[in-house]
């Protein structure tokens, strides 16, 4: 097994698009990724996993349909199973991601960046 | 839904005990944890589940019968599902962990911190 750690500000200097997760890592049957996010999302919802979000740097919001969640550096929210919601930053932030491997980052795999290790 | 954001700043200064980790949060059947640490852990491992670590302040080692892995803040470490590890803080570290609900965090139920949630 590898004993190198995963040093998130590395993978995190490999590239530079918006809204294109990486995938760093592996637990548990899920996807640990990198994302720069930059400007609004579409609204979407994941019918089988929730949804986990922790802000690295700069600020994140999460739209819902009853409210907004502000996020910032070492902050967590998980939108549960289902749950609509449209993420923004008004300026580029870098997330750390969990999901169920292999979900599409848009909840349809017609419209979802692929998936890409680093 | 609440629509509060996990701060785990906010969690971490709630508590002063080492070693006992702290319930923040859910996710797809996991527990999200915050915990301080400082000294060494026992040897252990998790006969089902893999185990997150991330340093969110400090500096982490965790001893693997075949080498040693050392995390600071903002690396993560997934032990595989049934590996031994042994962690180790020599100053006091602040983590995040993500395990499998009601995984007993000596790897034993019987020698086990109980769980708490704040």
């Amino acid at each position: 097994m590898s004993s190198e750690p995963i040093r998130l500000v590395d993978k995190l200097a490999t590239f530079s698009e918006h809204w294109k997760p990486r995938v760093v890592g592996a637990f548990n049957g899920h996807d640990l990724l990198v994302v720069k996010v930059k400007g609004e999302f579409v609204w979407h919802s994941h019918p089988d996993t929730d949804d986990f979000f922790m802000v690295l740097k700069g600020k994140l919001f999460i739209t819902l349909r009853d409210g907004e969640v502000t996020l910032g550096p070492g902050e967590i929210f998980v939108v549960p199973t289902g749950v609509e919601h449209r993420p923004r930053a008004d300026e580029e932030a870098e997330l750390l991601l969990i999901e169920r491997r292999g979900t599409p980052n848009t909840g349809d795999v017609k419209t979802a960046a692929p998936r890409r290790e680093i």
